[in-house]
């Protein structure tokens, strides 16, 4: 089931980006969840196209519709199924992609696998796929509000070559914080460069990429399941899944990588009646399993691949031939990328809480 | 089962690191491959304590026994079943961590997951645990090797600060390049520099940490499973479930978001009559799906939690505390990681294999 | 997942009785199927309500949509999505049902399981949710029939105690004598009686039910998955997981145990230039897996829940009352379930062959 | 994984008949459960051969072991692995099996599969394998007794053509009465009956066959996943999965497709403070959901396939040819089956309650 992601609550989005509609199934949902649309709107209303002037201008109003698993406003603990209908297709765009592979894109590994695809807007491999995963974690966020105070915020700390200073990081950023400027980075300086920079990418005909970073505060010891479905692991899946992703790191990550074991160590310390690390080197998770502290993960894209200077590249018979794209692309795609990071981490932590709750709370001896 | 790994060729590990014994239940292993125990032990010894002067002395010949699956020198599509009897126990050794929560270990989460925790040497948390997963993966290995020449070399490119430099990567280390030192670095002038900056460590009661790449090639066109099981989300998965890792990245990882769409994209070019990338960024993998070209990832680990100088901690009681490790432990896991990296790779490689196989070649219409 | 079934041929069904709409997920279709709406429908036509004067004269179209996955009539590999929306609701009929658990209905459990459910025709318990497994076996008997001629064919052969006559089963019957008669019985003098049967049942506000036998030609020697994913092992779950169900049984079944071994064994001889059985009483499956013979299996349905009689029951307060059911209701399900049983044995099928193609004929040593 | 049964307490069987050993891993088992290896070995020395005059007289002590996952006779969350060693082997027993196929066993089904097998005493097809299984299950009797005074009770109610009075099944028989004769019925006139006609059928160089009843009660309401994972459909797959089974019922199961609505539906009333069923006809499950009532299923075993009398087969050549088993068998594989159909019983209803508890138990909204 390679469109389905998690084992207790298992996500099955489908859909193409100029079929019909894209959408997602959510199985294992649990029931007398308070819902409405307007929750799961809210959330796609920030991957949404066209919400800023540094991001792609097509028009996709992109509404929620439930199908199924709501009732009288709560859920029953039954597949919940949502759509969203596509409206923006432009037929007459994508004829030169179904004869060239776009390079860095998904073109010919897809025809190489399948043997066929719909080429309009890349079909099953374009980002609003990623749709299902924003609207099923609007469900999984709110599940961990309410559960446990849970807080997931996402940001950007790199576009380019243009980072968030240190020391700017050093608090949990609240939401307004992060939606204050459109490209999602909780430190105004630095967002500012930043837009400067996806404009200029844009105005050359070219593109940017950069890190997210992603935290999550509320979240209790003990989530997580070695030794393969390690919380780190299932974050880095989930990560890796996304379109445009070339890196995952957690905690200390690659940097940790040049201290010392007596520099990296987190020493433990009793503090707020319960076992507290010092620093948080680790990232809120040793070996495998969460400890309590805060959760923190960066992901790296890449500069978007669709640009509009012309490139070398072959054609579906194998000859060499040049493209140039034409259209409405994101110059940088980080910015509509946070809402999805912060799906992705919701539902591994709902799906990791669910299944330590039954391995470890079902029966007390 | 959150001890199991793979889809259609799923591996079960089990054990402690001081109970009777760690092994492996390989299911969905193609009949009819012939199989040798001395296959297996050569990965294992890859592995294993006491293999060098940089690693930790303890005294574990680590053999394996088949106990099913393989009648007359070929597997049968049946389970195989593969223990390795534990020799090398202290007893006394580990009374300390009985009662104290190493920092950076998975002492305290896996008491506050579980509430019970075989505490000797690290119990199921040990890295023992990994002899499962390189058996398997030598499994894993001959059948790539023998159905399209596909060859995995992992290999250190970091210890702590010293670095592999780029120009000595360019081709595809030997496998007798890598094993011609005890770091496992294809380099031996950095391989050098790395042995002495371990061995200082060691002596200092201090560990170090670093970077392994990982490359493989003879991989066709078409391996990866969309959305959520793209190749580089599962590499990514296997590479995190490992003790020790923190971050994976493939292609230009967090490198390449320094760079902008018209330097990074991957040219495409008619080569070898088929269709190639001129460049790659892409790592293999474009799309979610391998592409053809060499797969290039890396995993970095952090530096050995244990060490010999004393640190605070906290024990079972949450009252403050001061720990210091005593006996034998590896001063850089590095060395000894490279067979479990190629391993898990193996593994996600031949899985991906089989369901490109019966998802894409079963029917032709 | 509790809503999906299948391994590699993955299906999941949504949608409650009196939802917006039910609907399917198919993930794992194969790529290049030729596959029309027109083709799903036909399949859907024979399980739609008022299609005959046995059945339940309930309106409903059962229109079905495509709404990804296919481009250009052809499959694509990606997940394909089908959806048919609800049309004939009548809110004000199943007030009684919000108050009062129908006897042997899911009412109560579900309500003992979930804390809520959605008490109008059942809800998501409703046979309505067949729907989606229908359409999904439509696409699984095409697969077969284009991959190796396989037909599956299934048929009442009781209904109350009124039993087919053993000597009119003996060869395979034909699609055109099945769907003869509104009863689905391919003798025609037992058809008659069932018929009057079944009407008379309904004159008298009760119902009756039956079993229906189900046999496939053309499945080769070999699929099946030893030792817990055995054919019959997932036939059997198949059919146990239908609403009303209540027994299984293959080849000899449950009569068979009232013979003797010599009279039970199935003699192997040569024949047509492969192995074959002089009888068949292990219907077609042996150890768990095909053995090119017939696959032989009866499944037993209970008369429908729903009656017109007044019975005893509780409320939702716990209070001893009664309920009278009233409106347009199946005194047999049987009729409408025989393509229901079709599309579960195909689904099982083409899962079993994907997986029998992955593990022993990817890799040949 | 075609050997591995369960979604979160999931076993995974391995080992053929006559290798080394047989085993299991069981992952998800929760922690804290105190277990000693004898409390296992009661359950495995209920399908020992040897232990009667009417079973095999095959000499295996069929002794377990701990490999893993306890920890001072407490289970600590991670997988346990047990092994019991294989003594009886006879090599030269089975130099037929090599070259002849046994009518209606799995030697040609496996060798069409997997194009190889070990042909000794049935290799993996062989009943041996359910070792695993009751070892497994005698953990998830003791959680399920443990947890909710939940017993399970399997017993004959039928060899060949002799049957238990129904009267006679009024109560729920106690395990004494079960295990008072060697034939495991808990109705003395009726066991001394089977037992005479095992006699006489081994007398005859034959076999026979006959049906289990197996009874739960104490099962809380709520347990089974609709609408695949039904409860009845995994004690189906569960039974199905069971060497030399042709049949499920559950309930009323075949014989209630001969009653009317009105006399198969079980009225609801107030009793013991909580919703009873007057009658029990649904056997337990209504909607695949628990009821809280007892959960009465039967399963259908053949007579044994191997029977001393010489019987027409094929080789391995494809040559008709005729073979006599010799050897040490049982007439009838009933009495030590008890033991397993507990197991499996046992194996879902945990499965299903951690299922259950999960989903449903773990937010509250």
């Amino acid at each position: 089931m390679p469109n389905s992601f998690g084992k207790l609550f298992t996500i099955t989005t489908w859909g193409e980006s100029h079929g019909a509609a894209v959408g997602v199934v959510i199985d294992g949902c649990p029931p007398n969840l308070p819902l409405t649309v307007e929750e799961i709107q809210t959330e796609l209303d920030r991957r949404r196209p066209g919400q800023s002037d540094i991001v792609t201008p097509r028009k996709e109003a992109d509404r929620v519709e439930f199908l199924a698993g709501i009732f009288e406003g709560r859920t029953m603990g039954t597949p919940i199924s949502l759509v969203v209908h596509n409206t923006d297709q432009r037929p007459g765009a994508y004829d030169d992609m179904k004869e060239k592979f776009r390079p860095s894109h998904a073109d010919y590994t897809y025809q190489a696998k399948f043997g066929v695809r719909d080429h309009r807007g890349g079909g099953r491999s374009s980002a609003r796929e990623t749709i299902g995963r924003v609207a099923a974690g609007a469900i999984a966020k709110k599940i961990l509000a309410l559960a446990g105070n849970v807080e997931i915020r996402a940001f950007l700390t790199a576009v380019h070559d243009i980072t968030v200073p240190a020391a700017a990081l050093e608090k949990f950023p609240t939401l307004a914080e992060v939606e204050a400027t459109a490209v999602r980075c909780p430190h105004p300086a630095t967002a500012a460069a930043m837009i400067e920079r996806i404009k200029a990418a844009r105005s050359a005909g070219d593109s940017v990429g950069g890190v997210i970073e992603c935290r999550v505060r509320g979240v209790p010891p003990g989530l997580g399941e070695p030794v393969f479905d390690r919380l780190e692991a299932d974050l880095a899946k989930a990560m890796l899944s996304l379109p445009a992703t070339k890196g995952f790191e957690i905690g200390s990550g690659f940097a940790g990588t040049r201290l010392k074991g007596s520099e990296h160590n987190d020493a433990f310390e009793p503090r707020d009646g319960r076992v507290r690390t010092v620093t948080n080197r680790s990232g809120g998770v040793q070996g495998g399993i969460s400890n309590g502290e805060e959760i923190v993960f960066r992901t790296a894209f890449k500069p978007t691949a669709t640009i509009l200077q012309p490139q070398q590249t072959v054609d579906v018979h194998g000859q060499a031939t040049e493209l140039a794209a034409k259209g409405r692309h994101d110059p940088c795609v980080l910015p509509r990328a946070v809402p999805i990071v912060e799906a992705m981490a919701a539902l591994v932590l709902v799906d990791h809480w669910l299944r330590q709750s039954a391995q470890n709370r079902t029966f007390k001896f």
